[in-house]
């Protein structure tokens, strides 16, 4: 069996959504991480049927999946929606693979761990062929709130989002370009994707609505916060808008501790943790916008202050690619972890 | 002295800044509202030398403002910025009109009231000729928030900002539109009104940053709310984003209060309050949205649910017509009020 550079053994990955945005985002990042993939198998639903896909110079022709697609496959990166997530994956997890699953489907299921490797990647040392990655707000949210919970323990999490349409696909961000160049034409482009215009203008609902008023992205960034920094307890509340923003997830979050912190404690806090950037002068100019982090790999911090509202609270803006920290780049730093210590589920037949 | 049909003797009203995008707004709202207008003087600037004003089918050449422009005026509606209002409003005053100001310049100044009339028109009883318009993100705000604090007693409000760029002037909204087609055919178009890129992006960024790292912006909603509602001891922060929206400002808005109360509560409190409108049913998609304030008089809330954070939270979306609302409207309904209790400072020479 061929070791790859970094000591890896080389895996058979099969991507399940292949040519949707996040599996785009995948297949870029495997690359771009130098992943060490022996057999790559990408999988779509039927309207991809003809489709191809290029990974690394190779040509690879997309099939729809069956649950026999997955023998031989050690590791499976599922991002086509909850509902396909339910029906293939557990037959992964009978043939052997290692589902790594960017829908709902599984997050808040006990024996599921929810993964932020930087936050509780040891969770993933409990796995049972299953592995949820978070919703895309929550997953950049939980890697500044870690460090800071270290540093003052978190008592209360008040998060207002700003998320760009790429978190509802490729037909909404196709839908946000038209669309706004229809209002500047002063033509009309009724909603499709969206509930509502989202062309120059916010949409405060993402996902449906629960019976507390709450929509489900909104009780998954509660939920999934809880569950990744294991503080089932934690009070937490969040409203989630959309906004006519392509790429990028914004929030506006404060933190309540048990002591008081000042920014700068903060900020040299988060400074260490590698997966973060603290862009914090303002006064120069400096702060993450979401055209910044697009297309980058940090979660970027700035606006770090003393919340005027309480005695020991901090505001922070948070910015970061929600495809990428949020779903694809999430997802092959689990399989990453898998490999370097030992997790998946039995040997490649070679 | 003529009388006009509502029983209010007519006025001559001054507009500072009678070309920006508040002062077409003022005309307007001045026009709907069939305010009894005797002489209109539109003032602005040089850069305005050679413009006119239509104003109910009447055509007034624009004027340069000098501090002989007031003789005769008994109602100044200024909204030329902080620094035209500090030269020439004590002008104003000084020749007996009462000047209601948009801008920044005196509002936090102890003789001076801020107002929203249907929070706190009492305080106009006390002017001294000059009258304070409170910034566009803190009017809209404090529309809800007095009745709430009425049924429940405010404890803590906290604010996450989504303000439109019509917020920093015509300009402003010509780079929005303009930046925005740029970016659609990708080519360059550099920020010139704003910090940064605003098409396709946000800013966290409005007025200047002050050294505990809030924004000019930030610190108005803070303290101008306090003022308004008399509560100066009542902890409140905020987080003030641009978006690109062009016009009606939102805000994610979570309130405490010094008892539990349910959403159904706070609905009736609020749709018993002539000036708002509650738009909360969103199973069935019924909550605000920009586009839906724009070029409305209303402040509109929805998403009212309980705090998942907090024993005797509500979170609240509101939305409204930041060139109304927190500017146009609101001067013309202090100026109504005005005229309604005989608080103009002296007849007008007949």
């Amino acid at each position: 069996m061929s070791r790859t550079g970094n000591g890896k053994r080389p895996v058979n990955v099969a991507i399940l959504g292949a040519t949707g945005r996040v599996g785009q985002e995948l297949l870029k990042v495997l690359d771009e991480r130098k992943f060490p993939v022996a057999k790559l198998k990408p999988l779509a639903s039927a309207r991809s049927k003809d489709a191809t896909i290029t990974f690394q110079n190779k040509q690879y022709p997309v099939e729809q999946p069956t649950p026999e697609s997955f023998r031989e496959v050690d590791i499976v990166l599922a991002s086509a929606g909850a509902e396909i997530s339910k029906e293939l994956a557990p037959a992964a997890v009978e043939a052997g693979a290692v589902v790594i699953d960017n829908s709902s489907a599984f997050r808040m299921s006990e024996s599921v761990p929810l993964v932020v490797p930087e936050v509780n990647g040891h969770a993933l040392r409990n796995h049972h062929g299953l592995i949820a990655n978070p919703n895309c707000s929550t997953a950049q949210l939980v890697v500044v709130l870690k460090p800071l919970h270290e540093l003052a323990t978190l008592k209360r999490v008040i998060v207002s989002t700003y998320q760009s349409v790429s978190g509802a696909g490729k037909e909404a961000m196709d839908e946000l370009a038209e669309q706004t160049k229809a209002v500047l034409s002063e033509e009309d482009y009724p909603p499709s994707v969206f509930q509502r215009q989202i062309a120059f203008n916010l949409i405060p609902h993402i996902d449906s609505f629960l019976d507390n008023g709450y929509t489900k992205e909104e009780d998954k960034v509660i939920k999934e916060t809880r569950k990744i920094l294991e503080l089932p307890q934690l009070p937490v509340t969040c409203t989630a808008v959309r906004v006519p923003v392509a790429i990028s997830h914004s929030e506006s979050v404060l933190c309540e501790f048990a002591r008081a912190i000042s920014p700068a404690e903060a900020r040299d806090a988060l400074a260490n943790c590698p997966s973060i950037e603290v862009w914090d002068s303002p006064t120069e100019g400096i702060y993450p916008t979401p055209i910044d982090a697009a297309g980058q790999d940090p979660v970027y911090v700035g606006r770090i202050r003393r919340d005027t509202s309480s005695e020991t609270g901090l505001n922070l803006w948070i910015v970061a690619d929600n495809l990428r920290i949020g779903a694809a780049l999430n997802a092959v730093r689990i399989a990453e972890y898998l490999l370097e210590h030992k997790l998946l589920r039995q040997p490649v037949p070679s």
